[in-house]
């Protein structure tokens, strides 16, 4: 891994290379390769800690928040984190060769539909080093070379995380290439690797609109969008309004800064006298701003006065923080025209008694997951049971929601003939 | 379906406020509706004919060849022909609701994994009058909405057949805007209908490299490329000679105008004297051009002479015509480079009784569909067994290979809880 003598087009031609090789190397060498891997972090944990250091350094400096630089920030312990969550990815069952379908043709060809590896993954993330191994683990675990273009503010960390990782593996069979980093920092760089057709199989930009624009601008090979998420959560007429409460807290204050997270509440008319008083006082002790429709805050009481307003544009507006906009609505139909016009198709609850509406919500909201009587908190690939996530996606094609290893993979049909012709 | 009056921003947007409805409506009705539309289809053959006839003479008067003027042309038995490709839709398994995966998480969600439409698709196509109504009968019966966009040289016979399909779903309870058509002929509109995120899902272009030059500069929205396919077979030294010849001719003649025929030949050299004079005569035969290297010229014989060279431009071509190029090899690493190097990653066949060389073209040739002895013309969503087709992806995302009704779905994450938060 040579990062500076190498363009971005050469990076990912070797990646390519690297791919087809890493096509024909059997689980067991990966695996013990990606084992070695998080060994190999934890002997070499001095080296990271003194990269680290100087990126936090160079962080403070530049003056980022403290919610920044604790996301900076490795330890020991966090170091041992990262290392475990590689031994994790590496039981989890092996995507690569799981035959999806078999079948025998009129013709007579059998004929199997088996998971292969994507190829080339390139994946554009933020300022979390921990995050340039998740993903060269996810990669390798699911077959694929992996491009990582990490943020110019985790780049001494970075290098030297991804120089163990490609090390490693190398050490361990697999080929050179397999993992190889672009330094962050350039848009040029990164119009570079969203326009290598033919030899990067999928780019995944984890991070805010800024990135998604340029992608979308500039972006020829295929694209998943992961990260932004409007979310909602709807407490229907028919709902416990204690269960309301807290599923809606949950999904809001929990974890406000991550896309799973609540933005809007929606409260049925019927239903928002006995849940929107206290559950304001809650939100307002955890420090949640309150943007308010009028009535909304006719319900607030006293406390109303010191509400915001909400407009239009809160609707429509990802807050990833301590901020909450809240609608009274006259039914499920209203509240799933907001949904559907407002939200990014991340995650959507309901909080109901009433089975009908339930099916309702979840068979016409738009979105990758849809909850009832649950926080939106859920979306998640450790909770969903597919182990670690390269993020979540928010579009429709290929992966919906959590990006594990099987989102990281496609199919190929392979068909065994004795010399069938078409007629 | 008032095309005239309608920018393709308002198409877009009905077609989606009708994907919402479509997405509740039952498969029963859905069905319904499409068994009407063969019938009405086959009882206003006279209309369809008529408008046929315009472009028919259009066509004739704007120079198009013979092979042009065939695929616009409808008769009755070709209208009965559509007419019943509907029915066959129709009798498909419906894909919309099948529970992919169910499981109960470590917290208790009850999670489902299931299939969904993907809203409004949007298919552009060429000038064969029968892609209106077959499009649209695979999109609804996937419960989608769906967009056309038709070649202008069929204008008249697609409106009238977009207005019957439209007309008839329309009476039989689906909702207004489920199918449109936008004009064709105006790459600005296609454009637009590529630009307009949020409404449009999909984007399906069939047709040439000017298309798809197009569309990779314009479209926002998702796009499955379908159609080039630069596929190839690679007769191995361990091939049965007359099977390799049987092959080879299959699919180079049997129909060389469409994505699944084959361009080039490469012939392991120990075999290439026992199946190259034979079948080059053979192909010269059926009126094929043959661009020979220059290994393959010396077997030609007295033939070789009357032979074209092949440049390395011909390596890159999809002819979709009776051109083949022709190429001798030292063995599988270099036909399977040659392949990973200049094919498209549509079909590509291997003819051997040589198990392990199988093994190793099926799982190092990175294409959509490989067959070990059997001619690259099968892959199709017919031959398949999936029913009809929107054509065939080469593209790794999402769908690959032939794009039946399962490729136009998407999956949704239902969970439903009892008041479960996250910790």
């Amino acid at each position: 891994m040579a990062v500076q003598a190498q363009t971005v087009a050469e990076i990912c031609a070797q990646a390519k290379r690297a791919a087809r090789k890493l096509a024909t190397i059997d689980a067991h060498t990966r695996d013990a390769a990606l084992n070695a891997v998080a060994d190999d972090l934890e002997a070499r944990t001095d080296e990271i800690l003194e990269a680290n250091a100087l990126d936090v350094e160079d962080g403070r400096a530049a003056g980022l928040d403290d919610a920044l630089i604790d996301r900076l920030t490795l330890t020991q312990e966090r170091v041992h984190e990262v290392a475990e969550a590689v031994r994790e990815i590496v039981a989890l069952p092996d995507p690569v060769g799981e035959l999806i379908e078999s079948k025998t043709l009129r013709s007579g060809l059998d004929l199997e539909k088996v998971r292969v590896p994507l190829g080339v993954v390139a994946i554009v993330y933020e300022a979390r080093p921990n995050v340039t191994v998740d993903a060269a683990a996810l990669a390798i675990k699911s077959g694929n070379a992996v491009v990582l273009r990490g943020s110019s503010s985790a780049q001494h960390s970075n290098a030297v995380l991804a120089q163990i990782v490609a090390d490693t593996l190398t050490a361990g069979g697999l080929p050179e290439g397999a993992v190889s980093l672009v330094a962050g920092g350039d848009r040029g760089e990164l119009a570079q690797l969203a326009t290598q057709d033919g030899l990067v199989d999928l780019i995944i930009p984890r991070g805010g609109g800024g990135l998604k624009t340029t992608l979308k601008e500039h972006a020829t090979v295929p694209v998943i969008y992961a990260a932004a998420g409007n979310c909602h959560v709807y407490v229907d007429a028919a709902a416990d309004p204690q269960m309301a409460q807290e599923i809606a807290y949950n999904a809001k204050v929990q974890r406000p800064g991550v896309c799973n997270a609540a933005e809007t509440l929606l409260v049925h008319a019927e239903v928002a006298p006995a849940v929107l008083p206290e559950l304001f006082e809650r939100l307002h002790a955890a420090g949640v701003e309150l943007l308010v429709d009028a009535r909304a805050r006719a319900l607030a009481g006293p406390q109303g006065e010191g509400l915001s307003d909400a407009t239009d544009e809160d609707w429509d507006t990802e807050y990833l923080g301590l901020k909450m906009a809240v609608r009274v609505v006259d039914g499920l139909d209203e509240a799933i025209d907001h949904i559907n016009r407002h939200g990014t198709g991340h995650s959507e609850a309901i909080v109901t008694g009433d089975d009908v509406a339930a099916d309702r919500f979840c068979g016409e909201v738009d979105a990758a997951c849809v909850y009832v009587n649950a926080s939106t908190r859920f979306t998640d690939g450790g909770e969903f049971g597919m182990g670690a996530e390269m993020g979540n996606s928010t579009q429709k094609l290929h992966a919906r929601g959590p990006i594990g290893l099987r989102e990281l993979t496609t199919y190929k049909y392979v068909a065994h003939g004795d010399g069938q012709v078409r007629e």
